[in-house]
């Protein structure tokens, strides 16, 4: 008999949808562990929560989000609402003895992200972030690569993330330009940047960064014009623990840019690239192939670059972006079961958090910022 | 109450699997319809298939797949075995009433893949093929470009598919060069271009195929070498009943070609390109552009492009392969509800596998071969 | 004092200005042999010659083509008239004692290229064919890589060549839509990718092709429409002598293609593909790399592939295609010094024309044709 | 009677060759202006110049530079010596009424450029510096489209330069890695980036500069390792004149770049990228475009993108680095013709320099600096 695994899910949305999927999905996949089952749902209305436990496959459903943290068969709790309610979610739910998979960012203040984390140590349960580009084989290639020393030390790293989704200036103004969401492109996006170079080359030690509005003002809801609040550009300058330099560039008004996450990463002996939007090749120069071969090598992922071989025998039939959320619940399962675990827990997640800080004080005050600095 | 269908499955190795997320899934990526229950499972062994059906989700297992075909409770079933048992499988199924979902290609002997078409109108039940690739929303979008006539009236059309599972010479003999599993490249791969282009295109007229060995023997298992009976790789001139001529090329010892199966479609006012290994890309040249702005236009499929929004609400960030076999599975359940489906039947079916046999015909004769002279 | 070589140049078109380009910079670039002294230009009106001198930079100018064969100052005839021109001007200059460049093909009729290459034999001197293709560093590198087995046995070849300036059905019908020009994409075409499977693989052994017309008819001149009398496309399959099966795409009528020539080589131990519209990259894929890290390698020429080096000596700044036009005159100046050169002679094009005759035929006869069987 | 101009050309290494060329090519390939005549080569032994002199067709030669600057029948002086000869050089010769044609940069010290405007300035003379890269029809292309408005106002832009040719940590340490060549990547490679920003967006205002050495020291000759004086990597954050904010990212430690120029240009209404080591290829992104036709366009440059035409009159067919040369030599000699051309005079490469130097004042103090601020 099979033993299961009760889990509650908090919000519906985009990445509401995207746990159900990978809890839907992580045992036939992985055909090893607790098989979950799909106990609780919760969202603002019990007719939504209805609607999409049905659609889902959970078997109850609530308008209060407080049932589902209460819910004696739920072990684990996927918080995936608005960023602002992450604190009080997730922390509920480890003092009532979860697990908890929470969405990125952690939250919106700083010091909600602190407790967070002091909530995750004191209750000894796994306490999980959301950072799903970290867990594509391919990135996990790159690791292996890296480790192997197969471009030698890197002494230079540069991550820009581009999407399009702000880049309309006739679009409406919506919440993503309040000031009360947070700083804009670098704690909506930055966070995953620094999730890559964090679990590739280690912490950042100093940050400087410049944001920039594209546009002053938004069409509003009720006519007028409103102003922007929130940079949805920033480029920023660092420098890693390890000694490296580089840069992080960040846009969400990038025309054409649909998920780009273009990562370049250079070593003594050699170069990776990869970019999320052709998230199955990555690309590698190596100075020890001879000189008139060298070249950059597309590597097309496969059953060599795990756990790619859990999903298909055949190399360069391609994962999606759903597939990265079904390896990070098996990670977290692996977490929940005390094993060894590829996951960016409370802990790390807050040091990404203390980062975008840091950043941001660059900004204000014109000036580079060690990120001991925060807190 | 939800609604559930009951599924049976037989065989569990690469499409099986695959199957067997397709069903898990299916339900919560597109909200609506029947959930599916996942009944019985059937493999050669009743241990292997106790050890799947714990895996995948499946309430009994047996080592005899008629008693999958049996079972009452099961409605749909799928067929994933090796191709000479699809016959017979497919047709006690459909006799026995319940839905067929087989995978490609139908049969290796014409005259079974006839036997299947006739089963199938016997049964006025739903009999359906794996041929996930046209499934893509990408090539959907192609489809809808084609429709509205961007490109104008197409002209020429090459396809190309390549993969090396067989491209190592020095790989043991196995049963895909054994002349009992078929002609090689054009059964095994061929069908999927004919999918794609009938699909997309319609019938093919006529066939001048060419099929090549490349390696004339292979090692054998108990030492020695063996000769190999099968042509790994094959080139086809074709055209199609609508006046376009075009060309298949195929190859299944294509090192360092994993998952190609490169389109390119010339019409009167454009041009339309594709490559599975990059499965969320479509190219498109259109002469409507002003002149010193033609290019191919390299368009990330996204929400505009269904059912791609029932996956990922952002363009950009891909669909997988497995993806799209749930999109399959939905469009089954459509057919099966008695709606209009995206699907490649049992009728359709044959005739690719008329095609086929046409070209293996005109590689013996050294002549161009009606399709319609094949039976 | 440097020694000159008088050059001649009959026709000043795309490709005649292309040869007075590469006689102006030939001595510069490679630093060595004889400077070209630009002697005698004709045109077919003494004031177009006249104008063209003055351009190009040669010293005097007519509207008769002989005056050129006969000046005692010519040493080469750089011949770039329509194709129906070529046999009469080659075998003139020949027969006065010059060397000859004549632009691809060499004739329309077969029976002519015969009468070209007999001249050549009789002569003693030079006679060179502008198949620039196969001086392109990049396929230069292709060859080292063939020579040094870094792919094993070639076991099968594609090549396309695809451009689209027929594309349009509604542009006016003009001469290369007419018989008298040929066959169409074959012989305006064909002649480039056998000139590169020639040089890289060997000779062609038998041919089978279908040929079509995208359109019908065009606009004519005077209004109404004319009926077209060339294939604008092509698809040939093709056995070479070595053994290696493959095919030949052929298009003038392939919107959005302004210079493809896409070359796949397959072998047992890896992959070499080339686009001449990247003409400085080259693709390849080898089993010697490990395999996880297996992948196609992207190489930009550089001063590890010669002649590169003698025009920058930074890899990946780029060659141009006129440049490759000055390393063919730099090869017929070694040719004509006796040293030896890589160029397609006219005894090695003839077999390229007879060749193309064999396609024409295999198409009309719907059978394969052995080119041995042309003359 | 074609009128000459008389060149003078002081330096024959990697570009010294690069102007020859160009000298040698312009006239054949624009048709129109004044022929070139090669008149006095100058270098740092008279063997060598002779023997230069014989290879590029120089009528003179001379083992001092001062006789080419007061040759009466040089018009123009090629300078293309290393950096820190360009002032002297380049102000002989503009004293001695000379126009100059200068590589870049203008020179090591801000004071030394200074200089260079200032006599430029007196002279009345043309005074241009080889910025290569604006000249590709590429490039020009995109100015077209920015000045059509085709992505509306711009908002951001990045560019990136890299090259490896200082990437070998082995390598023995050479003058680049002497303080006394300058900063090292921002004054060998960022004034192209500038060149190209400053060409087609304006002036920069501030900057905001890191840079790094990923190599402390390197193999001296003389056995033993040496302390590296020198920058190879640098990040520059930048905000424009027009508002936009953007970066500059360098690198000639970049295993595997060998003349990477990856722009991005993002406006309100599309975006433009262009990277010079695909220099035939533009990709445009335009919101005006269908939405589920959205696409970056790959526009391969043609005859529709002067001066493209000049060199081959079909599209596609791809110009390389030293075709850009010689469009730089045409836009010379219309400055000398006293007609609008595109250059960047001394007086526009200064601000470049001043831009520079901000930089490197910027890292220094770990601020922010105005351009303004330097002289």
């Amino acid at each position: 008999m099979t033993q299961t695994i009760g889990i509650g899910l908090v919000g519906t949305g985009y990445m509401g949808k995207c746990h159900a999927l990978a809890w839907n999905s992580v045992k036939a996949v992985f055909g090893n562990g607790r098989r979950p089952r799909l106990v609780h749902l919760g969202e603002v209305t019990v007719e939504l929560a209805r609607q999409k436990a049905e659609e889902f496959g959970f078997e109850r459903a609530t308008g209060n989000w407080r049932d589902v943290v209460a819910d004696p068969e739920v072990d684990v709790v996927s918080i995936t609402t608005p960023n602002q309610f992450h604190a009080d979610m997730a922390i509920a739910a480890l003092e009532a003895g979860k697990h908890v998979w929470c969405e990125k960012p952690m939250a919106v203040a700083f010091a909600d992200a602190q407790r967070m984390a002091d909530a995750a140590r004191a209750s000894g349960k796994a306490a999980v972030l959301g950072y799903n580009y970290i867990q594509n084989p391919a990135v996990r290639h790159i690791d292996a690569l890296l480790r192997d020393g197969v471009i030698g030390p890197v002494n230079h790293v540069r991550v820009e993330m581009d999407e399009d989704f702000m880049a309309d200036p006739d679009a409406l103004f919506y919440w993503k330009s309040e000031a009360s969401s947070g700083y804009g492109a670098i704690d909506d996006f930055g966070v995953h940047p620094l999730s890559l170079i964090t679990t590739l080359l280690g912490p950042v030690e100093r940050v400087m960064a410049n944001m920039s509005k594209p546009y002053a003002d938004r069409p509003a809801r009720d006519g007028g014009r409103r102003s922007v609040e929130t940079y949805d550009i920033a480029s920023i300058l660092i420098e890693l623990q390890n000694g490296a330099s580089g840069l992080i560039a960040l846009s969400r008004t990038a025309w054409g840019r649909k998920g780009r996450i273009a990562v370049q990463i250079f070593g003594a002996k050699g170069t990776i690239t990869y970019d999320q939007e052709r998230l199955n090749e990555v690309q590698v120069y190596e100075t020890s192939d001879k000189p008139a071969e060298q070249g950059f090598r597309t590597i097309l992922t496969g059953p060599s670059h795990p756990p790619y071989d859990r999903f298909i025998p055949a190399a360069g039939h391609g994962l999606g972006f759903n597939d990265l959320k079904i390896i990070e619940a098996h990670e977290l399962l692996k977490a929940i079961a005390g094993q060894e675990a590829r996951v960016i827990d409370f802990a790390q997640g807050l040091e990404i958090e203390r980062t975008v800080h840091a950043m941001a004080q660059s900004h204000h005050e014109g000036r580079w910022v060690d990120v001991a600095e925060k807190g």
